[in-house]
This record gives structure tokens, sequence and C-alpha cells, in this order.
């Protein structure tokens, strides 16, 4: 870069000051008279404020020698204001500019927005009163004051107050360059975000209005799609040593994994929250049939390594869970829909002694907790109400990243089952009908192509053996039922669930083959007569779904 | 919503014109002048072009009364400008201001920005002449407009003149309300879009300089991290039927899957975009050290499928990569990193008649596309010179959504091989060498946990067998060989790559019992001495690399 600075700025004179959000603005600009001698220009709101609390201030209309117009529409948007910010204090034809048409110097800008943002969450706010909101004046001081960082100083965040006071005390009256500097970046990120939040509800009541010429498409998914997160966490690296990574919030979420309590452990790492995320998703998930039962998910490499709900007993949905593969349960991350108990807590760190990665559910039992922090690395971690507000989990959309851009896309998140339909003569009880959602369930989150078999148990139903991402539909049904059969489950009369159609009859006969005795799919292959036709030869039954459930 | 609007504007009396880019402007406001009688305020360059070419302006200084000052940088920020454009027409108080003050009204705003980014992205512009070229009165008169789009027509994008003067022609003059609703949505992004662009800069080149309170981590994932994506492509649907799915660019992008011809075929979905991406990245991988020889890699649902290198024929790699799993390879996406030959085309189409979902080459010969062709749903893709910009490609970092946010790290595209340690007594020629890190290469690839078993041919080295994302690692390896055996290969003499260590020496084990002599992982379990212990009895070679492969 060409030019490195050399800090020229003169100690404050002049400030503006025009808050919306008032917080803290008494004691800070009391400190800029008191101490600093500063004078303050101010309006509306503010200027009563500061002069109730016997704070001297000069009036803007009064220094700009121009009445305030339009309800105060039209205070700051003067040029004895913005000349006063974008004078260029180092440059001698300003300079005499400013002298020639007595234009004073502005050195500090303190200035908050109009929170249209908090404002439109209300229900009952109008577009009219929307637009009301949409502060002009607020952001043209700030980004002006922004712009001369050299000779000016901005505060738009009242969380500032404290520290620029610090500052001050230490430098003459100043606040040092990069100081300013940050505090200019500041503002537009502000004003960024402030312009993207307008933008969007613009486009939504676009959408609702009668006169819409945006679809729901359009609005959803915008020409233009600003994103704004704030980082949350820097993980100590990605997901491997030599990637650096962070956890970011969505400015626009209502609720999040930020909003999960770490109760004990080490920090969470990168590959923590893609486990911890799919894991949640997968109680969202359940949740919505055995919101009553007891559900236990053990997660490894994103992947369900063993999941079982039962009817009454958390103890039992733990046990049954890591039976499917107890190898790959160690390091795994375990969620659970329920308070955790203590005797899940002892059936898993004492009895079993697992290495449990992370450890989720919505709070846990004192004594659980006192035998869990025995583990001093284990995450525990407390999502409280979470499961209860799907809905608004899901408004946003599902992104990722693919080379130059993004793909985004709905969250695949509507009911799992479209059309129950019944392809073949052996009749499905129930308990089956249960069971075979449930696999499926599994099947969807254990990525495509993959296969899930499950059984109904006296009280509940668990996964047999899950097979996950293969390339053929054929060899993860093949995988799975190896892995089951490995750990020692009895895959007679079980059932299977499976994330696509079979393209060809061999994935059924492989199930069948190894013992399950009805299967669900979503059907759509060319050769479902085919596919159905062997389901009947067997005496199984085959049903189909309607709903794909790829996940990669 | 409560209140629909009526629409209430009068039509267009005086607009404010004040362009940098000045396309278009001059026939724009000589259509305003001559068809619709406007009178025109600008000033500047704008005002001057306008001049020239014959058509009436008032200059704005005389409209306001008040100077230009300080080199232009204070010009429209007046009352009687934002006055004249913030007055609600349906205001009686508003309406009385108007007439007391002598603020006329202004009914539209053409005006478009500094351009910022074009700026900065010169080689020699300094912080300087940057910050000169932050807009301040552009915002502030299109924000303003936009505000008041009841009663302001605001154009801030020169596409959009002819348009505008089609619609006054259709409307007596008037814009109906539900563009102007859409003009100002449109400026709220562009405005967002210009300060992200400002914060973005101002962080960067803090870091860049001396007085750097901000380090190269906060740069690269600053606190509030915005992304602007432009919308490229809606797909028939996301992953599934009932998720909507759309690709967007990265607006800071400087290559991406945008950049891609599709020259034949459908229309690419989203789960090719999927694809594409995975194999676009792998072949960039590869070329790294095999830039010299043909590459073929086939993918399935992600995951590579078959992968095989020839150090001199395409055919030959084509060959070896579909004999992997010939089975899966049907529906695949298959990429090269050469000119694709009419020899390979006829191998793929008319010989093995495989079905193609997507092919991706940089180019193609005029008889191998005449082949191609006749698969009318092959998607036919050319990618040119991608595979030369690997350092520009991977500048951006890689998102992913968790619920309520993103996880964001840098791309894994550091070199494979950290720290080549031979780990055993048995010797590792250079052959096996190229042969282990092309197999620790395909793993990479396949997501964790997974294995791939390689071997050298006379002229080159392919994939035996591929086991993609599984819980456990012993499984996987396990998985990959019997995959290779089903579809006849021998695995006596092969290599296997698996992309994180061996937790005990079963997975090991496995792979010796297959046929591997020789082993790639990164090392780093606490049992490594003992899988190395195991190597040597089994008189395998053990080889770490240093660098762990984890996707998920």
């Amino acid at each position: 870069m060409v030019g490195i600075f050399v800090d020229l700025m003169n100690s404050i004179q002049r400030a503006l000051i025009s808050v919306f959000d008032k917080t803290g603005i008494v004691d800070f600009a009391r400190q800029l008279v008191d101490d600093f001698h500063i004078e303050i220009l101010s309006t509306g709101g503010t200027a009563r404020t500061l002069q109730s609390a016997g704070i001297p201030i000069i009036q803007v209309s009064n220094f700009t020698k121009s009445p305030e117009m339009f309800d105060g529409r039209v205070k700051t948007l003067h040029p004895r204001i913005h000349g006063g910010l974008l004078m260029r204090r180092d440059n001698p034809q300003d300079m005499a500019d400013a002298e020639k048409y007595n234009i004073l110097p502005i050195d500090m800008v303190v200035c908050n927005l109009y929170p249209f943002k908090d404002v439109i969450a209300k229900a009952d706010t109008d577009l009219n009163a929307a637009l009301e909101m949409i502060d002009i004046g607020g952001p043209t001081q700030i980004r002006a004051a922004a712009k001369s960082f050299h000779d000016v100083v901005v505060v738009s965040n009242p969380n500032r107050y404290e520290e620029i006071i610090k500052l001050m005390h230490e430098n003459n009256g100043k606040v040092p360059l990069e100081i300013r500097w940050q505090l200019a970046q500041e503002v537009f990120a502000t004003t960024s975000l402030y312009d993207a939040t307008i933008a969007n509800y613009l486009g939504k009541n676009m959408q609702e209005n009668s006169n819409a010429v945006i679809d729901k498409d359009t609005h959803d998914f915008p020409e233009l799609l600003i994103k704004l997160y704030r980082k949350v966490q820097k993980c100590r690296y990605g997901e491997n040593w030599e990637q650096r990574g962070y956890l970011y919030e969505d400015t626009e979420k209502s609720l999040g994994l930020s909003d999960l309590k770490k109760l004990h452990g080490k920090a969470i790492s990168f590959n923590n929250w893609l486990d911890i995320d799919a894991c949640m998703q997968v109680l969202l998930d359940f949740q919505q049939d055995h919101a009553e039962h007891q559900i236990c998910a053990i997660f490894k490499h994103t992947t369900p390594n063993g999941v079982a709900i039962d009817y009454n007993s958390q103890l039992e949905a733990t046990k049954h869970a890591f039976s499917t593969d107890p190898l790959s349960a160690f390091g795994g991350i375990w969620g659970f829909n329920n308070k955790l108990t203590a005797e899940v807590a002892h059936y898993i760190i004492e009895e079993k002694k697992v290495f449990v990665e992370v450890l989720l559910a919505p709070e846990f039992e004192p004594e659980a907790l006192k035998i869990l922090k025995t583990k001093e690395n284990m995450r525990i971690v407390a999502f409280g109400d979470f499961l209860t507000h799907r809905n608004e989990i899901y408004q946003q959309p599902e992104i990722r990243s693919v080379l130059g851009g993004v793909l985004v896309q709905d969250y695949d998140w509507k009911p799992i089952i479209k059309e129950w339909s019944v392809k073949t003569q052996r009749p499905v009880s129930e308990r089956e009908k249960e069971a075979l959602i449930f696999a499926y369930r599994v099947s969807k989150w254990a990525k495509s192509n993959s296969a899930a078999f499950a059984k109904e148990y006296e009280t509940g139903i668990y996964t047999l053996g899950i097979g996950a991402g293969q390339q053929s539909r054929v060899h993860v049904v093949r995988l799975a039922a190896d892995k089951a059969r490995e750990f020692g489950h009895d895959l007679q009369g079980s059932v299977m669930g499976t994330d696509s159609f079979f393209p060809f009859p061999d994935g059924l006969e492989e199930a069948v083959k190894a013992g399950a005795k009805a299967i669900l799919n979503p059907g759509g292959s060319i050769r479902d007569d085919m596919v159905i036709q062997k389901a009947d030869e067997l005496n199984v039954s085959l049903v189909f779904c309607g709903k794909r459930v790829f996940r990669h």
C-alpha cells in the first residue's frame, strides 16, 4: 500500500450528538464537556435529554441557521453540518472554503440509527410506520464522518463510550488513528446491515401486497442475496489442522446453534459443530412423531451411528442406540430429547465407560451432571426448549459453498411421508409402519446413498445397522446388513428404509436376504414394477412414501 | 399487512440527475424534457454532459442558493434537495412547511454511485484515493428518494432507463407504484452492497497498514461477515423435489462454477452442481501432481466412484477409472483434465453405452462433441483454463449452514503431504509413493471416514475400490476391499490411503489381508506405535504424511 498515515488529527473541539438509543449518552456527553471542553451540537430528543440533564448544547438549527422542517425529516442534511464533517483539514483549498463560507469543523459524531429492525419485528407495524423508521440523516452523518476518519471520530455504538473516554484521557483529548479507522469500518458494516434489512423488508412486503410484482420464490431467493453473519466462536481449527475455522450466527436468525449453552468441557471444535448440527436436526426430525417418547441419537462424522426411541425409558433408548455399533459410538456425539437422567449418565460413563465427545440434552438432572462432570474434556451442552421451535428454526435457507459461489435451498424439513402407499400383498401393521418411518428417517440423515435396518422391541424401536453415503444402493444395503450382523443383531423380521428408489431389484433382494420383512423408499424408478413384483415374490412389504430424502 | 396503497403520485415535474456512469443519460434526460416537460436539476460532470448535449438544466447550486464547496464534496446535502425528496405530499403539515420555506418537490432521482469497487481493484489505488471514492451525497439522495417511493421515482441503474420511459408513456407521465417500490428496494440493496465493500476494504487495509490493530485472522474472518451473492440459476429443485434450489455466485469471486460453459444438454440440476463442485475440486487437486498426465475422475453423490491417471493416454485413464465400479458409474459425473478426444467419447457412449449425467473437460474435439451430442440429455460442460487458476479460486472461504448460522473455514487446499515419513522396514519405491499419494487424494474426497485402494499399471495408476463416509475406519477399509473384489480387481500388491489415523491396528490388518503392501495415513493416534509394529510384523510399508484430510 502506498502512503502510511501520520496521525495529524487535532484534539476534538466540536461534537454532533444525535442518538436514537440514549443508553449512556448523558454520562458520555457530560464527560466530553467537563473533561475535554467540547462543544455539543444536538437536536430533537437527544437535545432534550441532554438539556434536562444540565448539559449545555447548541441546537443544530441554530448552528445551521436553517429551521427544522417536515417533522424532523430534514435536520442535519445541511452544508454547515456536512461541510464541517467532510472538509479536509490538511487541504488548503478546503480550509479556504471553510473560512469563506464560515463553515466550522465538526470533529466527532455520536449517532445511532432508528431501530428499523426492531420496529418491523412488531406485528402491528404497517408499511408506512416502517418507512418512517428508515433513517436518512443518521446514516449520512456517520458515513460522512467515517469517510473523514483522518479528522473525525465516529461513535455509532453505545458500547464504545467508556473506551473512547478512556482513550481520550490517555491521548490528550484525541482518539488514536487506528481506533478511528476501526470505528469507520464499523460504520460501513452497520449501514450495510441496516440497508440490507430494509431491502429484504421491502421485498417481503412487495410480495404480501396486492400489487405484487415479485413472486414468492423471488422474495425468498432474491436476485441479490445479502447475508450478514456475526462471529460467535473461533474454533481451534477447521475440519483439519491446517484450516482456520469459525462459527458465525446469522443476524436474521431467531434461534440457532449459537443459543446452545455449554455447561462443561473443552471448547467445541469445528467438527463438533458439524456433528451437533446433524444431531440437533435428527432430534428435531424424530421429535415430530416421538415428542412423547424418549429419543437417543448417536452420531459419528455427521452420520447417525445408532438411534433408538423408547415409549417410556430413556435408559432403554440409550442402551438400544448404543447397541447398534458400540465400537463406533466411541468418540461420538450423543443427543437426547428429554432431561438427561442420572441413570443414563451412570450407564454411559460408569458402566460402559464410553468416551463421549459431546452430550446434548434439553437439561440435566443435578445427579447426572455430577457424574458427567467427572469427565474433564467431555462437552456437556444444554439446549432448553430448542426442539419446540422447529418452524422458526427452519425459516432460513440452507447455504453451501461451491467454487466461487453458493448453492442455496430450502431445508428439507417437510413431512417425510408425502403419500403412504403399500405396493405389495403382505399387510403392514401399525408398529411396522412406525418402524419403517423410523428407519427411513435414519436413512435420510445417513447421506446418499444410505440404508438403515431397524426393529421394534417391546417398548420401542432401534437401528440394527446403518450404511452411510455410498456410490450405489445395493452396496449400501449390503454394508448395513453386514454391520448389523457383525454386532450380533438378528435381522430376521427387521424393516429397512433407504433414501431413494431402487434402480434394480438387487438392493431389495439384499435386504430381504438379510431378513427384512418390510421396506420403505420413495418409489419413482422406471423399474418400480419390477421391484414390486420381486417384493411380492419374496413375500415382503414394499411401501412407497413419495418423498426422496437425498442428503450430501 | 395493514393498508394497501392507493397510488396517489402526481406526474413527475422535477428530476435530480447526478450520475457517475453516464451511459445512456443524455438520451434519457432528453426524453424526460422533450416528452414529459420535466425540469432537470443537475451538477458537476453530469450537468456539463447534459448541457453540451443541449439539454436545459438548472444547476443544483442555483436551486439550493448555496455554493458548491470543498471540491464538490458538499453539493446536494442541502435542505432544499432533501426537503424536496422527503416532504410527504399527502401530509398537510409537510406541505405547509414546503410553502413556508419555499421548498419545491423533487419527484425523480437519477443517480448512480462513485465506482468504489472498481477503483480499489486497481493496483495503484492508495487509501486516500479510495476514501475519495466513498460517495456520501449519492447514497443519501437515492436513499431519501427510496424512502419516499410513494412520491418519488428513483433510478439507480442505467439499464432501467428505457423501461422507465416506456412506462411513463403508458401511464400519463407516471411510473406505477409497484415499479417505484421495486426501484426503492434496488436502492437499498445497492447501498448495502456498496457499504459492505467499503467495510471490507477498510478492514483489509487496516491489516496491511503498519498501525495494524486487526490481525490476519480478523481480516479474513471479520466480526461481521458480509456476503453478497448474485443469482445465476434457478434449479428445477434442490436436493429433493420439495426443496427450491438456486445457484448464486459470490460477488467477490474471481472464478467459479458460474464461469463454466454448458455446451449441450438439459439444465444443470442442484445435485449436478454439488457433483460438479466435487469433481472440479478433485481435478484441481490431482492436477498438482499430474498436470502432464491424463486424469479421469468419475463421481456419484459427491463421492469419487473411480479415478485414474495415465502418463499418456486419455483412453487408458478413462478405461481404468470406469473399471473401478462400472455399476455405479452409471448416471455419474465424469471429469477430465485435458481436451476430450473422439476416441474417449466413442468408448463411453458407443462402446460402453454408459449413461452420463455431466461430462466435464477443458474443451472437446469436434468429433468428440458430435458423438456426445447424440445423447440429448447429457450435459456437456467446458471449463477452459479453470485448472490453471487454483490459487485465485481458493481465496474465498468455504461456508456451510448450520442451524441459525454458518461454519466458515479455509478450503482444504494446502499440499496434501506435510511430511513424508516411512515408519516401517519395507522400503517404498518411487512408483509406490506416487500410488500412495494418489490413493490418499482419493480418500480425501470420499468423505470421512474413507479408504481407497489403488494400484500402478504399466502406464498409470487407478483406484481398485473406494469406501466412502463411514462411522468407523475398520468398516470402511473392509467395504473398499469388498467392492474391489466384487468388480474383479486383484488387490495383491495394491496400496491404500485413508483420511485419518488408525485408532487400532484392525483397519491396517484388514487392508493387508486384502492384499495391500503399502499404506498411507496422517498418523497421530495414541496407538501409532502399536499400528507400526503390526505393519512391520506383516511386512508392509506404513507411511505417515502429517496431514489429516477429513471432509464431511
